[in-house]
């Protein structure tokens, strides 16, 4: 017998696994969900499941998405000669929150770990290839993997297989963040920013 | 045109509700959501649908449950003569989990709070004096409500009410918390503290 009633303990463990939540909030996120009007609080639970349920990778560029080709991928907007290689949909969403790009993505669902056994072949790589000899369209492929030693590894790996057909293939630049300030900057960084320095 | 999916962004404006969870880190949970087996993630969809669908407040105690009355209140090994009155069903989990009290409840759903207009008929009071009235079992009525100012004020407004009837009622002690530091501690805590030295 326990005064903690089973609907409300299988709602706590439930949130508890989401990441970043620990037990306390769980309990704390329960309680809100059982203060709000029903209407908000389905409304989450359809959220979920209308997410999982209508979400999937997009059959041209691997981007998340409810209909396939995505958005992007449909926009004839779109400049069709430019790609950006990232590595997960996250950093699409990034992308375009800053508005500025306006060109295709591919999305490679990873980077090259041959610590963990992820070779080229487990990324979404050859769907790219494919893209690139079906359209003479493209000029531009950016690799904008992340700046680690796995995402510089790919990038270094995906532009070996690109160049032979004579694309432009370019990686984003790294140096001091915008606001940044020299002092904090890590070696590495301050390295990559003295050695990417361009005339003014 | 969006690269961010309707089902996705919506996901996300929805988690974003929760308390603490602003839009990166709905973002995150969003990615953690999509990323689960379907089976885990359908999973707290139906806790919330399930939480708000079964819980409801105990018609005795005012604790939350799924079965009325509450397993406590339904419980014949706790000690029926001691009430210990809380503001609200965290306050009767934060208790149980201590696992040393094995009397009732009586949750207020509040405090008296005259700024915000929240009088005692506002509170699950009187019903506690219905209680009180019709059980002879009744010995003491713990009054565990915070305290805060509106926490300390009801205490004294139920002890009123309460003590003609000839019941033993007690107030939780306040002072030092264990494993508190004396030079931290502030001033109304230390004096509570000295207020309520016992002899050893």
């Amino acid at each position: 017998m326990t005064a903690v009633s089973q609907p409300f303990a299988q709602l706590v463990t439930e949130l508890a696994k989401l990441p970043g939540v620990g037990g306390k909030t769980a309990q704390r996120l329960a309680f809100h969900i059982l203060a709000m009007p029903d209407a908000d609080a389905l409304a989450i639970a359809d959220a979920i499941v209308s997410a999982k349920r209508e979400l999937k990778y997009c059959s041209v560029c691997g981007n998340l998405t409810d209909e396939d080709p995505c958005a992007v991928c449909a926009d004839p907007a779109r400049d069709q000669s430019v790609y950006c290689v990232v590595e997960s949909p996250r950093d699409v969403l990034a992308i375009e929150r800053m508005k500025e790009y306006h060109g295709l993505y591919h999305v490679l669902h990873g980077v090259i770990r041959p610590m963990s056994g992820i070779g080229p072949e487990d990324l979404n790589l050859e769907s790219l290839i494919m893209r690139l000899s079906r359209s003479d369209a493209v000029r531009e492929v950016i690799l904008a993997t992340n700046p680690s030693v796995e995402g510089e590894a790919t990038a270094m790996y995906i532009a070996k297989l690109i160049k032979p057909a004579g694309i432009k293939v370019t990686r984003i630049a790294h140096g001091v963040p915008i606001g940044g300030d020299l002092e904090y900057t890590d070696d590495a960084t301050l390295a990559k920013a003295i050695e990417g320095r361009r005339e003014l």
